[in-house]
Parts: structure tokens; C-alpha cells; sequence
């Protein structure tokens, strides 16, 4: 006879018991909860074939000789790391089979979502012993995050993010998603990866604007919630670009990103709580990043966020004039923008309903309240916005159409 | 000044700090859990315009004034009970829209689920307090759960069950689910609805072939885990079937399966363990019904695999040959099929893999022992399997092609 676990039977099996004597049972409530745990941390040269850190992230301590891999690379990242991709697979003595996807904002869709999926199925992923490993930028691992969060209503995976987005904001939270209709991560769900290895190597082949585009997510942690952090890019936020992070002060400009991105995670990885810092520079910029596709890169959007909401801040006196225009500089030496066109009213008063929709009714908008601070307010008027956008327009040196008619 | 919240800042700013001196971290593991409560009632007369049960289902105690409502209603229910939806509606004074969604295993794909998202953006949902009301059957109730679970990462949804597979087994569990590629529900989340109103009334308008599918999934939890509840279907159930569950045995039949299903799922609503006794009847027949659609619906399915393995059951010395009898008797006097032409060695073996992939590398299949007791095995053997698929032909009174020639 083979190897059996007996199913406990009911206690009232063989005889009356609860339910054939008396009134049935008519009303339930289940209670439970589900523990999440994972692992984020830096691993220099991940891709180092002597490095095992990659080919055992996700994997369960006992798996022994089941080493089999299905690896998702942004196609990018596939032409500019693909062979070294490939060598570590061989190194490591890996069963795998490596799928290439375009990823980027305009096709983060379910199409992709759909084609991971296939890949799943036709690699036959055994359920829980066989992660996915994700390489590329925040979109690839949104999209990948997703697919494994639905295959067999999730399969674990891992996370190698390739820009520094995907790095400090993107790679760490628990959020996977893609757009919908006009709208940006519409549909979604919370699937952390088991492991995220952060490699800042990668940044080296990174553009500049891509650069950039982190940089607006760390400025983000910066202005709102670590005075130290934005200190620190002022001094060096300048050299951090044009080196693409290859530079003395990365390690710790990066570590405290993270760090911070994490204490206000860990204790709302579920965003029970709707009243969240992390969602500075996100209150407009999902709708004007939608709408301005594929103009502005994500982290641009959300900076053009921010420089409206910190003149929103000095008109109600939470910073000064000295320290709003330190934040715009600091912006402009990030090469990020601080205006865009479509800042309108029409636009400003649609992102500010659905962004109420999306808090629940309230705006909770953050607000930074001197630098490295904030508070959250629900009475914004829309003569405020609309007063604080002309301003932004002035500062940022745009002519008005008037001006430009004159 | 506005009413305001203080995000309070890092402990290190200003100040020189964990970061700024010594090593930045390197790592962090992340560890929380997520809290999950949801509620499972009989509710009578649940369009009656004076209860107030479905117009309060799943809202927060303190919403007030706010009754906005999407419906999204099942189409053949809509034909019958449109009009007293609507009535219901009306005079509990709720600002709703209702959408009609046919939905059945074939339209069981993401496309429904991006219509009903479609809705909650037209309808502008708010985040948290603003549930879905879902009314239909299963594969109504997976759909709307699963758009639900996506839509902005989590929306609140009740479900009313309006078929009898719906009352006991897929309005009851926290899965939602659509079919992907050949694989049913290979896609879905777990998504508890924060409410699901039990309403037997609806059965009444259910066909007898509806009725006897749910039985099917009745008949599983008496097999695998209560006796008395097969007792009763041995004694009632033919009743139960054509009196539509308008019969006075039906509460303590509905009571007892839904009581056995929720014991199961709530220590491990997540399947955290892949040995689940509810699994019984579901590990071939998952490739069957999507092979033999749309010929077979799923409590069909699932009773020809619970007939294949009872009879491997019986091979084993599990349960006798009289107890074997008396199932597929109980099973054919509720109407459903006990074989299948598609159950050959083949679809058997590729439904083993699949199923092994789903229980992460091993059978872990349940087999009854005896009547209302199971126990899980490891080592079926493909020889098995086809003796007990001939045998069962033979039960069934299926003529083999020889037979046939002769």
C-alpha cells in the first residue's frame, strides 16, 4: 500500500449529530489571515556565473536537484545582457527556457500578461518549486509579477530589476499591475516577488533620462519623508546622473531609498491605510502621464506632480519661497521637468476625481510640509490648483499664450 | 487651515544617521500578513423590496447617505428575475446600474472580466465602498470576482448564487477564476466576496440538469468527508432533484455541504497545502470537461472522475464492492453520468501530469476510504488507472469498440 494521509472525517459522521437534530447552521463568517513574507537586498555582479545568488532566489531549501527556470528578460536588456544571461543559465546548471518580451509603458497591457502566461504553461511550471525569474525595468516586472499572481493564482517569482526605477520603486513594493482603458495600473494585484536581487551594475548601460526617471522616485522619498536623502542629492544627484550611479555616494543614496520605500510598505503592504506618503507626486501624474503618452516617462510625470504640489505647499505656508524654489533647482539639475503643457484646469480637476475615487472618496493628498516632511489634506479647491499652476508655468519660464501672441 | 495628518518623518533626518555614517544596508526582509474576514448566510427572500440584506451586504457600517451599486446580473436571471431586481433596487432606494453578463464555461475568459471592469470605470466605483453585487452562478460569480479582485488591486464584491453548484461550492471559497488556453480556471486570484447572501428560492427556476450538477459537488464532500450527508442523498436526493430543493430535507443538505466545504477552506483558504480533501472529484476531471466542452458541465465532470475513483478505490481495498454499488447507484439515481468516451488512457495521463504540476511535483490525490473518509495517495500507477477505467466502462454499461463490432 502507498504512502496515505487520512482525511479526518466529520465528528458527527455515523450518527445525528449537529445538523440532524435541531436547527441547521445557517450563517458562516471565515476568518483567517495570510502571512507574506520576502527578501529584498543588493547582490553586486548577480549575474557573475560563480554568483548562485540568482539561480536559488525563490527556490525552497529542500529542492535538491530540481533547478528547472523559466526567465522573462526585457528585450533591451535580452540585446545587452542576453549572452551573459545565457552563460550564467549554463554555469549555474540550469534546466531553463528564456523568453524575450518588449516591456514599456504603451504595451503594458494584458497582452503581455497573456504571453507570459503561454510561456508558463508551455515550460509546465510545477506550482510552488519553480520561480519565475524577472529581469528588466519596473513594466517587465509589473507585467511579469501579474502573470504569476493569476497562473494558478500565484506562482512565485523573482525579481532582477535593470533601471534604477524599477530599483528604488518599482522591484521592492508588492504591487504588480497593468494599464486599463485611459487608465494607468488599473488592473493589478498585491503578488511580491519571494526574492528581489538589486544590482546597480546594470545602471551602467541605463540612459540618462532613464536615470532621470529613478531619480524623480528617490527625490519623491526625499521630499516627504528624509530630509538626509534630498540633502544628499542636491550635493550629488547631478554626478549620480551623468555617472549613472557608478559613484561613490550610489550605495548609500540607493540603500536609503529603499529603506524608506520599505518602512511604508511593510506595515500597508495592502494600502488598508489610503493615507500614504508614497503616493506624493501620484496624486496628478497618473492621469498626465496617461494622457501624455508616451511623452513622459513615469518618473517625469511624477515629478511635474511634485513641483505643482510644493507650490500648492508654499501658497498654505507649509514650506518657503527659499526652500520651494531649492526643490524646483534641484529638479532641473535631475535634468527632470517641472511643467507640462496639458497642467490644465480640465486635466488637474479629472486626475483630482479619480485620484478621490481611488482614496475612497477623500483626497489624502500629501502635501510636503518644509522638506523631508508632510501632511495629508482633504479641501483642496480647484481655484488652488488653478492658482498654483499658473505660478508653476511662471516659474518654470513657460509663456502663456498671451505671451507668446504678444 | 485644513484637517491634516503628519507623515511623520525619518528618525535620521536632519541629523547625521543610520545611513550617513558606518554601511548602508544591504538587505531587508519584509514580513506582515494580511487579515481576511468575509461572511457566508442564508438569506430568504433576498429580492423581497422590505430586505434591507443585499442593499447592505458588504458596506461599511458607517457609509451613510452613500448607496451607489453596480450589478452585474446574470443573463438567463435577468430574463427571470430583471424585473425584481430592479423593484428591489427602487424601493431600497440604492443609485445603481445593473449589467446584464451572459455567462457560461465557454465565455469563461478574461473578455467578461475586462467588460465588467469596463463597468466599475463607466460607473466610477469608489475604492472601498462601493461593492460589486454579483448575481448569477459560478461561473457569473468567478468572472465578477476576478474583475473585482484587479480592478484598482482589490474591490469589495457580494455574491448572490443563484444556481445550486453556486450556493454550495463556488459562492462559498475565496477563488475566482477563468479558463486560459485548454486549462480551466488556470487564471484567477483569491478574492473572497466581503458577503455572499444564500438564497435556495432560486433553485426553483434552475433545470433539473443544473440541479443535478450541483448535487454532484454535494455528493463529493459526503463521499470524502461525511457520511451523513451521503445518507441523506441516498435517501432524498432523487426528491431534492425534482422538487428543485423546494423540499424540507434541502436546508439541512445545503446547511451540511456548505459547513464541509468552509471547514476545509478556511485553514487553508490560500492552498498553502496541496493535500486538500475538496480536490476529490477534481483531478481528472478538470481535462475532461474542457476536452468534452461544452458537452459535460463541471459537477458532470467532476462525477465521472469521483466514479473512476471510487472504482480505484475499491482496487485498493479502500471500500468494498457493495459500498462501490451503492456510490454509482447514488450517482445515477441523481442523474449524472458515471463515463465518459473521453475517459481513455490518454486524456487519463495527460490530466495526471497536469494535475501533478498543479499539486506542485506530486499526486497528492484523494481516494475515498470507505463512505465519508479519504486518504491521499502518491504512487497510482498508469495500469491502475486503466484497469479502473475499464472496469468502469463495463459498470457503466458501455459496449467497447469490440462489443460493438460484434
Amino acid at each position: 500500500m502507498s504512502p496515505q494521509h487520512r482525511i479526518p472525517p466529520q465528528p458527527d459522521t455515523h450518527r445525528p449529530g449537529l445538523f440532524t437534530t435541531g436547527a441547521p447552521v445557517t450563517s458562516w463568517t471565515v476568518s483567517t489571515a495570510l502571512p507574506v513574507r520576502y527578501d529584498v537586498r543588493f547582490v553586486p555582479d548577480v549575474l557573475s556565473p560563480d554568483n548562485p545568488a540568482l539561480a536559488e532566489a525563490g527556490a525552497r531549501r529542500a529542492d535538491g536537484g530540481r533547478r528547472r527556470r523559466l526567465l522573462v528578460v526585457e528585450a533591451t536588456v535580452h540585446d545587452l545582457y542576453g549572452q551573459r544571461i545565457h552563460a550564467y543559465c549554463a554555469a549555474q546548471g540550469l534546466d531553463y527556457r528564456l523568453h524575450v518580451l518588449p516591456a514599456h509603458e504603451r504595451v503594458k497591457t494584458m497582452d503581455p500578461v497573456f504571453e507570459v502566461a503561454g510561456q508558463m504553461d508551455r515550460f509546465g511550471l510545477s506550482r510552488r518549486g519553480e520561480p519565475v525569474l524577472a529581469i528588466g525595468g519596473g513594466v517587465l516586472t509589473d507585467v511579469v509579477g501579474l502573470a504569476c499572481s493569476l497562473y494558478r493564482r500565484s506562482t512565485p517569482f523573482v525579481r532582477v530589476p535593470t533601471t534604477l526605477i524599477g530599483l528604488v520603486d518599482a522591484g521592492v513594493g508588492a504591487k504588480t499591475g497593468v494599464n486599463f482603458g485611459r487608465h494607468k495600473n488599473r488592473l493589478g494585484t498585491y503578488h511580491p516577488a519571494a526574492e528581489t536581487l538589486l544590482d546597480p551594475s546594470f545602471l551602467a548601460t541605463l540612459d540618462t533620462r532613464h536615470i532621470g526617471n529613478g531619480l524623480a522616485e528617490i527625490l519623491k522619498i526625499g521630499l516627504i519623508k528624509d530630509r538626509g536623502l534630498f540633502e544628499l542629492l542636491d550635493q550629488v544627484g547631478e554626478r549620480l546622473l551623468t555617472t549613472r550611479f557608478q559613484h561613490p555616494a550610489a550605495a548609500e543614496v540607493l540603500a536609503r531609498s529603499v529603506q524608506g520605500m520599505l518602512e511604508e510598505l511593510q506595515p500597508n503592504l495592502w494600502e488598508h491605510t489610503l493615507e500614504r506618503s508614497m503616493d506624493y507626486g501620484h496624486s496628478f501624474s497618473p492621469t498626465l502621464e496617461m494622457r501624455a503618452l508616451p511623452e513622459l516617462l513615469h518618473g517625469e510625470a511624477v515629478c511635474v506632480d511634485m513641483a505643482l504640489t510644493t507650490l500648492l505647499a508654499r501658497r498654505r505656508g507649509l514650506l518657503d519661497a527659499d526652500q520651494a524654489a531649492r526643490v524646483l533647482a534641484v529638479m532641473r539639475r535631475l535634468g527632470l521637468p517641472v511643467w507640462h503643457r496639458l497642467l490644465e484646469p480640465d486635466l488637474l480637476r479629472d486626475a483630482l476625481t479619480d485620484t478621490v475615487r481611488h482614496r475612497d472618496g477623500r483626497q489624502r493628498l500629501p502635501l510636503p510640509a518644509g522638506i523631508g516632511a508632510g501632511v495629508f489634506v482633504d479641501d483642496l479647491t480647484p481655484r488652488e490648483l488653478a492658482q498654483a499652476s499658473r505660478e508653476l508655468r511662471a516659474a518654470a519660464g513657460v509663456l502663456t499664450p498671451a505671451q507668446q501672441a504678444a
